[in-house]
């Protein structure tokens, strides 16, 4: 099949048509040398893709919208059951939904996100659900490259809402402020220190925070921890607290009202148009480092292992080095 | 104080020269924006820390070799507490010690560093350890960049051995086993879920494991698995597994010897080389992106900006775009 057909085929929503074109974005990040040297060379992203991805922007239908939510938070706090409980919510009002795993902790993939395809199975027979789960090697930005380029394949398929799963720890979690319109920071009471540490930079990525496991102790000092930080807050939008216990769907409304007031915010103060360019201007900025990247691999052999030998022999400066590095780049 | 006097009392040894230099690398990373721009343009990195590195990297004092040896898990298995122990251990051998505490949960930093601090303060009087913690905000490639650079610095310093501690989820275990000479992955029993999910990629970084916590029950079941994947490995060098209880400092003899053979391995094979080859093609790589990305962001006011605007309209698809921006690099 070639790539205007699978696109096509993606556009009508075809589950497996959807799936070859994320792999085609994953298997880019996780085999940079597999990357077609295309006319610039040393592009990292083979060539398929490249087409597959201008089919996508600027094809003739005119891709489909969709509100990116990202849910991040620290392990076990649940956040592929919160993930659950709004496929189902957003599902109930007739909306399709895509969700993208990310799992940014590679290289240590594969037992996690084989957890989160086991507990998303009952949605693996509804039509009106993609569920995906991305891992990415450990090369440079390699979450901050691909994910755009996957919304971009789930939004072609018609999903109206996409969800975006990733563990709230390091890099990962920034990225995904960075991409979606709406970020939902998921705590748990009694969690003991590791809370007590996200905290402090909580308010940097959430526009929804949300505590599950709402029946357990210590909820509400939990809520009251919160309550008293963003009570600092003084941008226009304070984001609201809320209370779920995902696993029985329990907040499930409270949490879909809180998400649909902040859309409404984004729309009303122009900050939805304001991020979705931010997001462009990174998705961009992403792909065109990837190339320079793998434009300077591509010099390997000559000018970078050159410079590493006279670096180690203490010959030049780590920067004098760099300056060189770009100058050979042409 | 000017810079080769910074760089001259870092080599003697003086904590307050040698935490000031990291924090140039430091700040660099978090303010991109201050970064001078030098005859270049859009350099990331300030004047004075572009003159610290040359100075540090072809002064006329050679700087001295330390091993560099990182240290990662999951949270909660006991990182800051095995670090403790091989401060101890190194000290008791009479090695000048340095720690680099890295924190990739940006931008969720503050408690848990201070835990770490509060840990480690025993040493604190110590002249013959230097303890520093990094943390590194949500710019791409942060800790690549930053880390090998305050290496450097340690390694002036008169460091013999410098232990890098970090968690071990997402990117920056990556990072740190690229970095390394040695990586000890550390786990505990009984961690569930999460250690099932790590132990599937672990063998990628690992040069040792821990197993610590030893007291604790399930200790034998762990061995038996990590055994049992190891016992896979081809390469020449297959990862010993050593048992801790490094609240106890019961195992650091064996830890110490673990890491030991794992040095003579890389010496006698030549790998120890190529190691630090790759290290420094790495840090050259990472300044050159760094760079690279700053002149992006000089560009944002036209190009990027209009770039991104033509994203969004579907006039352009991210590819196209991202060849005219490196085109628009000059």
């Amino acid at each position: 099949m070639d790539v205007r057909e699978l696109v096509g085929q993606a556009r009508l929503g075809k589950p497996r048509a959807v799936a070859r074109l994320i792999s085609l974005v994953e298997n880019a990040v996780d085999n940079p040398a597999e990357g077609g040297a295309g006319p610039a060379g040393g592009d990292r992203a083979s060539r398929a893709l490249r087409e597959a991805m201008a089919e996508l922007a600027t094809g003739a239908a005119r891709p489909h919208t969709a509100r990116v939510i990202g849910l991040t938070g620290s392990p076990g706090v649940g956040k592929s059951t919160s993930t659950g409980m709004l496929i189902r919510a957003f599902r109930r009002r007739g909306s399709r939904v895509g969700v993208l795993a990310v799992d940014p902790s590679s290289p240590f993939t594969g037992g996690a996100l084989l957890g989160d395809r086991v507990r998303m199975q009952d949605h693996a027979t509804d039509p009106e659900v993609f569920i995906r789960s991305m891992s990415s090697r450990g090369h440079l930005g390699g979450l901050a490259w691909a994910t755009p380029q996957a919304l971009r394949v789930l939004e072609a398929a018609g999903c109206d809402v996409i969800l975006v799963e990733t563990v709230g720890v390091g890099q990962a979690e920034v990225d995904i402020a960075r991409l979606a319109d709406t970020t939902v920071v998921i705590l748990a009471p009694g969690m003991g220190d590791g809370v007590q540490a996200a905290k402090a930079g909580i308010l940097e990525v959430a526009d929804v925070l949300v505590v599950n496991k709402a029946d357990r102790d210590g909820v509400q000092a939990t809520v009251r921890e919160l309550r008293t930080m963003t009570s600092l807050v003084e941008a226009p939008w304070r984001p609201p607290i809320v209370t779920t216990v995902a696993s029985k769907g329990e907040g499930a409304d409270d949490l879909l009202a809180a998400l649909d007031k902040h859309q409404a915010y984004l729309e009303e103060s122009g900050e939805a148009r304001r991020r979705r360019l931010a997001r462009a201007r990174d998705e961009i900025e992403a792909i065109a480092l990837a190339q320079l990247r793998s434009r300077f691999s591509a010099l390997h052999r000559d000018s970078l292992d050159t410079l590493a030998e006279r670096l180690l022999g203490a010959e030049i400066d780590p920067y004098t080095a760099a300056d060189d590095l770009i100058a050979a780049l042409g």
